[in-house]
C-alpha cells in the first residue's frame, strides 16, 4: 500500500528525481518511527546524542534501524507522517558571508531592494490578472461554442425526434475536452490536478512540495482548467487561479526560469526560501483576488494560510499585488466585453450586484440563517466524507495515469448524461421575459416563448448558474427543479473533486448551496405568503451558498471577506460570518475540511497554529530527534561526503560543534550548517589545503549559493577524489553562527510557538553547558495532534 | 524641561502613583544612557556581568551612576527614550505552577476556556456597540438642540439686525460644552485626551501605558467626546471609540473592576498580560468596527498595530467582536431612528451609498487620483508639522490643567467666531430643493427658498458635512466656498488636535480632504464642460478625503479597508489604495504620521516591525544591558528585598542562576523571575524555613498571582522583619525555567525578530557555557532607528 500511495501522491514524479537531481527527501533526524516511545513526562530515559563525526558504525545501525523500528505493514494511511517532504528555510542563514554583504550595503541599496520588491509584486499582479483573463476568455469562447452547437442540435432534434443523438453529441464534446485536460494532467504533471489549494496551503505552511511552483505546472494547470470547465464538469476555474498566482510569483521573483534555462540576471538577491515564500504569498493573494474580485480576501487568505510573523510591509505589498491583479483582469475584460474603462465588475466569478434595498435582511431572519449554516455544515461533512472514501479508493485502485484519464472521461460522460436526463424529464417551463439573462435558453418541450428552467442550471457554465440562482426573479425556478438539481449536482461535484483534472471546488459548492438555499427561500415564502420580506429567494441562495462552501472548505475569516467582497455589499457581513462559523463548528464535529483531508491523506507534516492544548506535559527532550549528526568546525572532507551520501539518514541540517583543544570538556554548539551549503562548498572545493596552495582562488560568495538555488545537485554528482577526502573544510564562515536553541525542559507548546513564529526548519536542543542533545524539526512537532481520545502521535514513514 | 515633559505626559498621574501603589517604572537593565558607547562591531570590550547576589557595593555604584552617566540637560525631547514605560509580559511564564495547572486541565477544560473567550468577545462587541450608540445619540440630541436654538436665534436677528448676539450665543454654547469636557479631561484623567489611538497603538505594541485601560478613563473619554463634538470643535467621535473599545475589553476580560472594587469571580484564568492584550486587540477592533461600520477594517487595524504572531483563532475572535459591535450599534440605532430591523446602515460615520453607476471611475482618471494623493501627502505633512510645533509649545508652556482648559475654551470660541464670520460673509446661496438633506438649512441673507451653502459645511456636525460633500448634487457648493472652508477648517483642526479634550482627527481630516477634493472635481469639470464623466464631484470628494486622511495618519492597509467598507463599494478599492500609498510616500518624505509624532514626543519605546535595515553589524553584545542583577535559585530574602527596594535601578526581571556546589565553575542560567512574582512571594512569605515549621501552610497557587494582577503592591508596602531577612526563598517552582536566550554574537535584526515575534519582555544573552552576560529589553531595541544620516541611537532618560 505504501507503494500505491507513492504512485498517486503529490510528489509522484519526484521519486525518480532523486536520480535526476532534486526532490531527495532530506529531512533531518531519525527516520525510525518510535511506536514504543514512552509518553510520560518524568523518568523517561533519553539518549545522549553523539557529538563527533559519523563513523562506520553509524552505517550499520542505520541499516538495522528500519528493520527494527519500522512496522512491516503501514496500518492506516492518514495516521502517518511522510518523511519525504522537506521544509523551507524560512529562517535567514546569517552567516559571515551574509552579514558582510548586508554590512556593505548602503541605505540606498536597501531602498533599491525594497523598490524591486514592489516592482515584482506589481508584475505578479499583472501576470496573474492576465492569466485569469486568458482563462476566462478561453472558457467563455469554448463553452459558448459548445453550448451553441448542442443547442442547435437539440432544437433540430426536438422537432424531428431522436434526441439521443444530441445526448451523444453533448457527451462526446465533453469527453473531448476532458480527454485533453486529463492527459495533460495525468501524464505530464500530476501535481497540477485538483484546485492546488491544498498544495499552496502546504507551501505557505513551510513544506516544500516538489514541482509545485514550476512553469510546467502552470502551463498544464491553465490548459487543464480551461478543458475541464469547457468540458462541462462540475468544477470551477477559481481555485486553480490561486495556484497559478503562486507559480507566477515564484517564477517572477527569481528572475529566471530553470525549465526554460533562461537567467535574466535580475532579482538575484531574492534567490532564497525566505524571500521566495513571501512572494508566493503575494502570488496566492493575487490569485484569490483575480478569481473573486476580492483583494482584501486575498490578503487574508495568504495570511491565514501562510503568515507566521505578521510583517506590515509584506502585507502591504501583498495587498498591492492583489489590487493590481483585480485591476488588470478588470481592465482587459472590460475591453474584451466592449466597455473599456468600466472597472466596476471585478473577478472571474461575480455574484452580481446585491442592492441593499431589494434584499435587506431583518434581525429575526438571523436564526434562520444560522439553521441554514448548520445544514451547510452537515451537507459539507457528508460531501467530505464521501470524497474521503473516494480518495482512499482512488489511492488504492486508480493510480495509473491511463486509469485516471478513463475515470475523468467517465465522469464527463456521466455528467452530460445526467444533465441531459434531468433537462429532458423536467417540466419546469418559464416564460422568456423581454430582457432575459439566459445565455442559452433551451426551449425543448416548452411552449413557444418559454424555456426549460432546469436547463438554466445544467446547460450553462457553473458561474452563470450561480448568478441566475442569486438574481433571477422570484418564481424562475420551481422547488422540484431545485431539489433535483441539488441532489444530482452534489454527487457529481463530489465525484469530480479529486479527478486527475485541474479544477476547483469553490464554484460547485456555491452552486449546490445556492440551489438548496433558494429552495429554502421559496419554501419559507410559501409558508408565509403574506409577508413580503421573504419574497426574494436570492438572499437565501446567497446564504445557502456561503453555508455549503463553508461546510466543505471550512475556511473562516478569509472566506467571509471573499464572500462579502464578491457580493459587493458590506451589509451581509454579519450573516455570512455567522453562517460560516456555524457551518464550521457543525462540520468539524463530523469530519475535517476538504483541503485538510487531502493534506492528511498525503501525510504532509503540516503545522497548525498552535500545539495541541493538552501537550504541556511534553518537553523538548521527548519531542526531539536524537542522536544528532554533528560536524566539527574544521571537518574532514571524507567524513562530510560519507554523511551526506548516507541515503538511510538523509539528514539536512547539521549542528557544528567545537572541541576545546587539550581539554576533556564536551564539544559545544557553535553553529548550524545545511546540506545545501555543504554541497556548494564541496562543489567549489573550498578546502583548507587548497586555499593555502592556490592563494589566487576566488573567495566563495553568497552569489555561488544563490546560483545553485533552488535545485542543488545531489551529493552523488559531486566527484571527490581520494586525496581530497583527506583535506579539511573550515565551516566557520558558512555556518549560521547563532542558531536558535532551547533547553531540554522547554514544553512542547513553547517549542512549537518559537518554531512556528519564526518559520524554523531546525531547532537545536542544548543542555546547560551548551552541548547538542537533540534537534527538533517539523515532523517532530507535526506528529502530535489532538484526536478523539486525547493526544495522539502519528507514525513516521518513508512513503 | 524634563519636569515640564513629565507634567503633560501620558503618564502624568503615574508619577505620584509610585507612592500609592502602582505604575512604578520597573524597566530592567541599566538606566544609564551610554552616549560614549562604541558602535563598532569588532573589538569592543564588553563588561562581564556579575552573577552573584547584589551586595552593598551595588548600591553605591548605582547611586553614582546617574551622576556619572546621565547628561545634565536633556538635549531634545524626541531624541529620547523614556525609561518610565514598562513592557507587557506577553510571553507566558511557564513555571511549574503553570505547567501543573495545564497538565491537570482536561480537554473539556480547554474547550470551556475557548468558549469563555468567545463569550467575552461577544460581550466586548455588545458593550462597545452600546457605547457607540450612546455617544451617537447623545451627540445628536445635544448638537441638534444647540443648532436649533442658534438657528432660531439667527433667524430672529437676521431680520431685526444685531447678529452679534447670535454669535455670542453660539460661542457661549460651544464654550459651555467644551468647558465640561475640558475640565473632565484636564483635571480628572489626562490620559483620556485626544483620540487615544497613539496610546492604544503603544499598548498593542506591548508598552504598558499607565491608566490607559481603566474604567475611569472610559467614563471621562465618553463624556469628553460628547462634549467636544457637541461643543462644535473640529473633531470627530470616531477615534475615541477605538480607545473605548479597548477599555471595555480590558475590563470585561478580567471579570472585575479594581476601580469599583468588584470582583465577579469570573474569567480568572485570563488575568495575565498575554490574554489581556489579546482581548484589548479585540476591543480596539470592535471600536473601529463601531466607528466606521468596518469590521474587516477593525480586524486589520488590530493586526497592523498589535499582532506579533498571527493566531488564526484569535483573529477569528477579533472578527467576531467586530461584527457583533457593528451589529449592536446598527440594531439599536435602527430602533432609535424608528426603522427597527433595518441593518444596512452601519457605523457611526456613514459615507452614504456610493452607487457604482453614478460614480464609476475610468482608468484615465487614475493619474488624477494619484496627483490628489500627492497633494494629500503634502497637506498632511504640513498639518503634522504645524501640529508638531504646536505640541512642543504645549509641552513647554501649556502644562497646567487650568491653562489647558482655557486653551480649549479659546479654541471653542474661535471656532464659533470663525464659522460665523465665514457664513456671514458667504454669498453662496443654493436653492432648497423639495427633498433637501440639510438638517439645519440657514437662510440668512439668501432669498426665500434658498439656503446658505457655507452653513452646510460649518453649521453642522462634521459627519453630516462630510456626507453632504460626498453626495450633494453637483453645483451645491461654489468653488470659493469650498476653498475658504478648506483653508479655515485646516487650521482649526490642526489647532484642535492635541487639546485637553477627547477628540478624534479622522473626521476633520476627511472633511478637509472632501472639501478640497470636491473643489478639484468642480475645477476639472469646469475645464472639460462637455465630458459628462467628471460631472459628479462627490467622487473627487471621496478621493480627496482619502488622500488627506492618509497624509495625516499614514495608516495603510487597514485604512484602505476602512475606507472601502465605509463607502460600501468595493470598486473604489484600487484608487483609494493608490491614493493612500502615494499620500504616505509623499508625506513620509517630509514628516512622520501624526500618531507617530505624538508617540515619539512621549519618548515611548515603540518597536517597529523590523530592525533598521542597516543594523546587521550590531550584535546582541553591543545592544544588551549589562551587568545584570541575578538571583540564586535559593536566595536570601534580605538580598531580594534590597534589590527590589533599590529605586535607582528598578529592575523588573531577574535571571536566576545556579552555582554548582564545591566547584569553581561559573554560575549557570536556570530561569527568569519577575519582580511581580517576587512581590507576591514576599507578601505570602514563601520562605524555606517557614514551610518547614508550618507544614499545614497552604501551597502558593497561580490564583494568588492572578489575584494580585495587575496592580502588584510596591515593595515598600511589604513588611519584612529582620528575622525574616535571614530566611531563604526557593525560586525553583516560580521562575520560568526556560527563558529564551541568544548567543552574544546574534545580530540585532535577529534579536529584534525573536523579541518582536514572541512579544518578549526580557531576552537573556548567554555565553557558550550558559552564563548570563546581559539582558535585552525593549528599550535596548527601540533605541536604534534609521535617521537621515544612517543609524541613530536615542538617549535613554528617566523623564
Amino acid at each position: 500500500m505504501a507503494n500505491i500511495t507513492k504512485k498517486v501522491s503529490w510528489s509522484s514524479r519526484g521519486d525518480d528525481s532523486a536520480l535526476t537531481g532534486e526532490g531527495t527527501p532530506l529531512l533531518n533526524g531519525t527516520e525510525i518511527p518510535k511506536p514504543s516511545r514512552k509518553l510520560s513526562g518524568s523518568g523517561s530515559v533519553f539518549r545522549i546524542g553523539r557529538f563527533s563525526t559519523v563513523d562506520l558504525e553509524d552505517d550499520i545501525t542505520s541499516e538495522e534501524d528500519p528493520i527494527r523500528g519500522r512496522p512491516k505493514e503501514i496500518p492506516h494511511n492518514e495516521k502517518l507522517l511522510s518523511l519525504k517532504y522537506e521544509s523551507l528555510d524560512y529562517d535567514n542563514i546569517e552567516n559571515q558571508l551574509f552579514l558582510e554583504e548586508e554590512r556593505r550595503m548602503s541605505p540606498m541599496g536597501f531602498r533599491c531592494l525594497e523598490i524591486s520588491r514592489w516592482v515584482i509584486c506589481g508584475l505578479i499582479g499583472i501576470l496573474t490578472g492576465l492569466i485569469a483573463c486568458f482563462i476566462d476568455i478561453m472558457v467563455e469562447k469554448l463553452a459558448g461554442y459548445k453550448y451553441q452547437v448542442i443547442k442547435e442540435n437539440i432544437e433540430k432534434f426536438t422537432e424531428v425526434g431522436g434526441l439521443s443523438i444530441s445526448l451523444i453529441l453533448w457527451a462526446v464534446l465533453n469527453c473531448a475536452f476532458v480527454l485533453v485536460g486529463g492527459i495533460m494532467v495525468a501524464f505530464f504533471e500530476p501535481i497540477a490536478a485538483g484546485s492546488g489549494i491544498p498544495q499552496i496551503k502546504c507551501y505557505l505552511n513551510g513544506v516544500k512540495i516538489p514541482r509545485v511552483v514550476r512553469l510546467k505546472t502552470l502551463v498544464v494547470k491553465v490548459i487543464g482548467v480551461i478543458c475541464s470547465v469547457a468540458g462541462g464538469l462540475a468544477v470551477g476555474k477559481e481555485g486553480p487561479m490561486i495556484h497559478s498566482g503562486a507559480v507566477v510569483a515564484a517564477g517572477v521573483s527569481q528572475g529566471r526560469s530553470t525549465s526554460l534555462k533562461r537567467d535574466f540576471k535580475m532579482f538575484e538577491y531574492f534567490r532564497r526560501d525566505t524571500e521566495k515564500r513571501d512572494f508566493v504569498s503575494a502570488g496566492a493573494a493575487a490569485g484569490v483576488s483575480a478569481a473573486f474580485g476580492a483583494p482584501v480576501g486575498g490578503v487574508l487568505f495568504s495570511l491565514e494560510e501562510g503568515a507566521s510573523f505578521w510583517n506590515q510591509m509584506l502585507t502591504w505589498r501583498i495587498f498591492f499585488a492583489s489590487m493590481i491583479s483585480t485591476f488588470t483582469l478588470n481592465f482587459f475584460l472590460s475591453i474584451y466585453h466592449g466597455k473599456p474603462g468600466d472597472l466596476s465588475n471585478p473577478g472571474l466569478i461575480n455574484f452580481g450586484r446585491f442592492e441593499s434595498d431589494s434584499v435587506a435582511y431583518y434581525y429575526y431572519e438571523i436564526p434562520l440563517f444560522m439553521c441554514m449554516g448548520a445544514l451547510g455544515g452537515l451537507l459539507g461533512a457528508l460531501f467530505n466524507s464521501i470524497n474521503y472514501w473516494l480518495t482512499i479508493f482512488r489511492i488504492r485502485y486508480v493510480h495509473r495515469p491511463c486509469l485516471q484519464v478513463i475515470e475523468a472521461l467517465l465522469v464527463a460522460a456521466v455528467t452530460a448524461a445526467v444533465s441531459f436526463t434531468m433537462i429532458y424529464f423536467s417540466n419546469d417551463c418559464q416564460p422568456l421575459g423581454p430582457e432575459h439573462n439566459e445565455e442559452y435558453p433551451l426551449q425543448l418541450f416548452c411552449a413557444d416563448g418559454e424555456y426549460n428552467a432546469m436547463a438554466t442550471a445544467f446547460f450553462n457554465t457553473p458561474e452563470r448558474s450561480v448568478r441566475s440562482l442569486f438574481h433571477n426573479q422570484p418564481g424562475s425556478y420551481n422547488p422540484m427543479t431545485l431539489g433535483l438539481f441539488t441532489l444530482t449536482y452534489f454527487f457529481l461535484a463530489c465525484w469530480t473533486y479529486g479527478l486527475a483534472v485541474s479544477a476547483g471546488v469553490f464554484i460547485p459548492s456555491l452552486l449546490i448551496g445556492a440551489a438548496w438555499g433558494r429552495l429554502c427561500g421559496i419554501l419559507l415564502a410559501s409558508f408565509t405568503p403574506t409577508s413580503p420580506i421573504w419574497a426574494d429567494p436570492g438572499k437565501y441562495a446567497l446564504i445557502g451558498a456561503a453555508a455549503q462552501l463553508g461546510g466543505i472548505v471550512r475556511m473562516t475569516l478569509s472566506l467571509t471577506v471573499i464572500m462579502v467582497e464578491a457580493t459587493g455589499n458590506v451589509t451581509y457581513g454579519l450573516p455570512i460570518m455567522l453562517v460560516l462559523m456555524i457551518a464550521k463548528i457543525v462540520g468539524d464535529y463530523f469530519q475535517e475540511g476538504l483541503y485538510d483531508i487531502h493534506i492528511k491523506l498525503q501525510s504532509v507534516p503540516f503545522l497548525h497554529w498552535e500545539a495541541p492544548a493538552t501537550s504541556h506535559w511534553l518537553t523538548a527532550r521527548e519531542v526531539m530527534s536524537s542522536p544528532v549528526t554533528c560536524f566539527n568546525r574544521i571537518e574532514k572532507v571524507g567524513t562530510i561526503v560519507d554523511v551526506l551520501s548516507n541515503t538511510s539518514t538523509n539528514h539536512n541540517g547539521f549542528p557544528v560543534v567545537v572541541q576545546v583543544l587539550d581539554s576533556d570538556e564536551p564539544a559545544k554548539l557553535c553553529g548550524l550548517i545545511l546540506r545545501s551549503q555543504l554541497i556548494v562548498l564541496l562543489k567549489h572545493k573550498v578546502f583548507v589545503e587548497l586555499a593555502r596552495s592556490r592563494l589566487s582562488q576566488r573567495k566563495l560568495q553568497l552569489k555561488d549559493f544563490r546560483d545553485a538555488y533552488p535545485r542543488f545537485p545531489p551529493i552523488q554528482s559531486i566527484h571527490v577524489s581520494q586525496d581530497e577526502r583527506e583535506c579539511m573544510m573550515d565551516l566557520t564562515e558558512f555556518m549560521n553562527p547563532t542558531p536558535y536553541t532551547v533547553p531540554q525542559d522547554t514544553s512542547l507548546p513553547r517549542v512549537f510557538k518559537l518554531f512556528r513564529a519564526l518559520g524554523l526548519r531546525h531547532l537545536v536542543v542544548a543542555d546547560d553547558v551548551n552541548r547538542v542533545i537533540g534537534l527538533v524539526t517539523r515532523k517532530d512537532l507535526a506528529r502530535y495532534h489532538l484526536g478523539k481520545h486525547g493526544l495522539e502521535e502519528l507514525q513516521l514513514a518513508q512513503t
